[in-house]
């Protein structure tokens, strides 16, 4: 499959806001995060219904919600098109997008959580390379971490391979080994629900990344259980894990097990190094990751390191 | 395929319980269970694992709850095992079974909720029917129904076919017509952990039949949303829910959204009849389901009837 790369982020973007997913609950960080990005020099056009709300949890209807990622993602007057934030619902359209269009344009999309299901079946229908972290209504809209700024604004805009990952902390070594592959995954919980899907990225010589919130530890294992009977543990080359945020709680009175002790425990299902505490997650410090991107992952330094560029 | 019928429960029988998914939280509704069984005249033979505890959630190892299964469902001397909960875990022995051995002696089994997994495994590989309904930890601690226990007897004893459901309340319509197959499902969110995995019952001619408990909305609708993106919903002839116990809570501050708006919506994936109000699931009021036994699906009369015996 021929990978696509999308175009440099330009110093002065046009930047397309669109919500594939959930609303926001409150419309104050989406304008806070619209002025961040115009006070570095950006012009943000928000797509029609990014206020829409339906269903309770989604920013308007499945339809309204679809011509919204068409328009944007293949209009020549925009440069990027970054998600508003998460919640649920990106999946919902995956069966409405005319993928070939997509790939016309190579947009360059920046995601996270919900998004997962968009992009991994942008990368498995059109090998289109998206990133996986800071967002407008999210990171954008508190004052953003500088570490994480650095990263993310290097990471859309340098046609130079991103190398060795940048975090305050080390990473930690569940299973010793290195590896290389392309970097897929996401969200833990949204990745899982693309198994058995036309939207599950082939796992075969690639590198796993998850992260989760809010799930309780019974679930984080039933969920990498999901992912070992799929063949998918078996198949890639290395899995790495980020935030696991307000994750591996008790369920109802049962005792605590953290989410680490379920990790360590299903690292033999993969055939290669298993690395934990990614800056990559539902925090404030996170490091955007480019889906797609040929990877180097090891027991050793830095533990991920990025061998190609991830636009051009 | 061939379908493996469990022979009838005997009437002074002996039932053997084990615990494949989690342990009991509070002991006493276990021995109150056994009570309620020895009082009808059966012996009760309990696993040697079934007390054990691991890792918080679990009812010991995975290989001591494997051999515990193995053990007590290919004994000549055991008539019938009845799972005392369900909990989590049980899909973590999936790998560990000897199905061969199993279809050898194709044991009356009765399990409910996570025991989906094991229920559906069996399914799968040896067309083994089994029983989803009340449990002796759950049921059968407390004063059972009287009208779920008629049913759940019946069930297990009668070599003729259990005919049209009998519940204190109509079903419901959702989506009209009438349609036959092999009654599959359990648990939605034990269900869509199958999918993609070896042990993911066909779908094709059978009506599928879910429930939950305690699941947010968007979580229904998102597994809802990965069975019919996995070509299950599109497949199936027919589907019936029964009780989403505690379910369809909203997520954080979104507002309410009834899980019956979201299976409304669902309900056009599939190419046939979509019932709702099947008494099933997290309730004492509930009907023990023969898995595997050819039914009739409808719009009108009872809903729901099973056209041929569970045992013979």
């Amino acid at each position: 499959m021929a990978v696509l790369l999308p175009r440099p982020l330009p110093r002065k973007a046009t930047i397309g806001i669109i919500a594939p997913a959930s609303p926001q609950r409150d419309p104050e960080r989406l304008r806070r995060g619209i002025r961040y990005l115009e006070q570095l020099g950006h012009t943000v056009v928000l797509a029609p219904h990014v206020h829409d709300r339906f269903g309770g949890y989604l920013a308007g209807t499945d339809v309204d919600r679809a011509a919204d990622v068409m328009a944007m993602m293949t209009d020549p007057r925009i440069d990027a098109v970054f998600c508003s934030r998460g919640g649920y619902g990106s999946a919902r359209l995956l069966d409405r997008l005319d993928y070939r269009a997509l790939a016309r344009r190579r947009m360059l999309l920046v995601g996270f959580s919900d998004i997962t299901a968009l992009q991994m079946a942008l990368w498995r229908k059109i090998g289109l390379v998206t990133f996986s972290g800071a967002l407008p209504s999210v990171d954008m809209a508190d004052r953003i971490d500088p570490h994480t700024e650095e990263w993310f604004w290097r990471a859309l805009c340098s046609p130079r391979p991103l190398g060795p990952i940048r975090q305050p902390w080390p990473t930690t070594t569940v299973q010793r080994g290195t590896a290389e592959g392309r970097l897929i995954g996401g969200n833990l919980s949204v990745f899982v629900t693309l198994l058995g899907t036309p939207y599950q990225p082939p796992s075969k010589d690639r590198i796993l990344v998850l992260e989760d919130v809010g799930e309780e530890t019974y679930r984080v294992d039933r969920m990498l259980q999901h992912l070992r009977q799929a063949g998918v543990l078996g198949a890639v080359n290395g899995l790495i894990t980020g935030q696991w945020s307000q994750s591996g709680r008790p369920a109802g009175s049962t005792p605590h097990r953290p989410v680490e002790d379920v990790l360590a425990e299903i690292a033999p299902a993969v055939n290669g190094p298993v690395i934990s505490e990614l800056m990559y997650g539902h925090e404030p410090q996170k490091l955007t990751l480019p889906f797609g991107v040929q990877v180097r992952l090891s027991s050793r330094g830095a533990g991920l390191r990025f061998l190609e560029p991830a636009v051009r």
